[in-house]
């Protein structure tokens, strides 16, 4: 059974490169077509890679290879950061299974695949379904930026009404507010400006602070590093609790100065995250449906175009808060 | 209801003064004949303070105050780090009384106090029984050494046979083999040399590596670092499991680069620890008793000269594995 579909790869020189990916579904592949992709601000790490962008998808079944039982043609599901699992190592039977030691990571040895695309050939097991009457436009976001999050708020022992402290609101950081909101945290919001005030407090923080390095006894349990720069963790150690968790979602590439002595004496830990296992994300779907949590999305067509146009209101800062693409379906 | 007593400072020079000190007992606290007295690394970086030196004290209670009810004189009672705590602030509330907020540290508030001494005046909240026919001299290393590391073997949510490394095999390397291997553990010792290899797998080690930043997969599900040397915490990273935590036991003022990005990668975690609770301390002192887990001891006079000598002797690394200064009670 071979499907051909097609795909938007970042191209050398950061253009958005149309491409055609034919592939031959394997007994427990399903073939999606996406309908909709979240844009993520690690997408433009990609852009000039060559490999086929986007890991938020969310599509429709159209084809199951001959083992497939968990999911049916025409059901509407979501993709992710992973795209298989072996299911039997011990971070599979522990609930990491993002870090599967045999998952075929998106940019790690297949780079033919991904939601910027007209369609994906997934494993059967790494595709969620997405609940009635929660749309794909909002689905999409929740597959990586939700899980992110939501993987922080459940994985490591929190729990409400604990001050959750959010810093940088932006994709994931809005969702961060919401959720944690939701749950029964006492949220903290932090930004570089006023800018974000009302939609925070709107979103359900019940404290929004502008914040520049200042020393503020915050009293935070946890923190969510949400933002896209680089973090000065010795300036966060006095906005934090005792015995409280610094959770590092920014995407930084070099070494963090971190003030050891100064978490000992307090018992703070920072907590190494990456997205979030397949079962976070899908309780997170069914949390997000039954109470009517959504991203805040702005649309754009998933069409070289809209692809570029979306990367480039990114980069402007004008994305609020999270960039969707979106098609509609062939049938 | 005043008393008078011996304490050992360190000088301006670095030389052991011999001073005294007098104190009126309040209410709720005790006179305690020091007998004895372990070394901490620590000890050495205030030893040109001024203070009174040692947080590793075993003794006999002489004299109790009017509402002292949990200890009685004559009692052998444990006193280390904590002097002082409220019992009702969230951190003593939930477990973390070591960093209570109303505590008066040894070091920080009471620079007269410590257990380089021939007596202390405690607060008989913070003295901690020591179990008939466990020695005071293999007490007295548990008040620090033994504390510290046993908190991080049950304050995380570690449980056996999960993989322990210990890197550093010293005062509290040697403690922390031996205590994680009673529990059940798989042990694995990290040194610079072989030096240690025999010693650490007759303590209970299952595994011994002589380790200098090499990318070994060790896959460790826990990381106590009981080193005394700055740590390079990219080259531990290879070292670690997927989803495990990395415990700074190690004394450093400068902050540490560490790879967030990687930690992420793996879901490492850096657990920022310091000594132990008072329930801890209670646990661990009965578990050692019950299990005769004792820690591998020097002897030393606790005089000037005893203090100078151990002192002299730990700079120079001759320690296996901890110095304990010893004095005959009065009565």
């Amino acid at each position: 059974m071979s499907v051909s579909f097609e795909v938007y790869r970042g191209g050398k020189d950061g253009r958005i490169v149309a491409d055609t990916t034919t592939r031959t579904l394997q007994p427990n592949e399903a073939y999606i077509e996406t309908t909709h992709s979240g844009l993520c601000g690690t997408d433009e790490h990609f852009v000039t890679s060559g490999q086929v962008l986007g890991h938020e998808g969310v599509g429709i079944v159209r084809q199951i290879g001959s083992l497939v039982s968990t999911v049916k043609v025409g059901d509407r599901v979501g993709f992710g950061y992973i795209r298989q699992v072996c299911g039997a190592c011990d971070n599979c039977a522990t609930g990491w299974d993002q870090f599967c030691r045999r998952c075929r990571r998106y940019g790690e040895t297949d780079l033919d695949l991904g939601s910027f695309s007209h369609g994906v050939v997934w494993d059967a097991d790494c595709l969620f379904p997405i609940p009635e009457g929660y749309t794909s436009e909002h689905a999409a976001p929740m597959l990586c930026a939700g899980g992110s999050v939501w993987n922080c708020l459940l994985s490591f022992g929190a729990r409400p009404p604990q001050r959750v402290g959010v810093m940088g609101i932006g994709g994931l950081g809005h969702l961060a507010i919401k959720l944690a909101a939701a749950m029964g945290y006492e949220v903290v919001a932090l930004s570089r400006s006023e800018e974000k005030r009302a939609d925070a407090l709107a979103y359900g923080a019940s404290e929004f602070h502008v914040w520049d390095g200042e020393a503020v006894p915050l009293r935070l349990k946890h923190l969510l590093l949400c933002g896209s720069m680089a973090t000065d963790y010795a300036a966060l150690i006095p906005l934090m609790d005792t015995g409280s968790i610094i959770y590092p979602l920014t995407v930084a590439f070099e070494p963090a100065a971190v003030p050891i002595l100064e978490m000992g004496l307090a018992g703070i830990c920072i907590q190494g995250v990456r997205v979030s296992s397949r079962t976070r994300l899908r309780e997170l779907l069914v949390f997000a449906a039954n109470q009517h949590i959504t991203p805040t999305v702005v649309s754009f067509p998933l069409t070289v175009e809209g692809v570029e146009r979306a990367l480039s209101e990114l980069r402007a800062g004008n994305i609020h808060y999270r960039a969707v693409l979106v098609r509609e379906p062939s049938q």
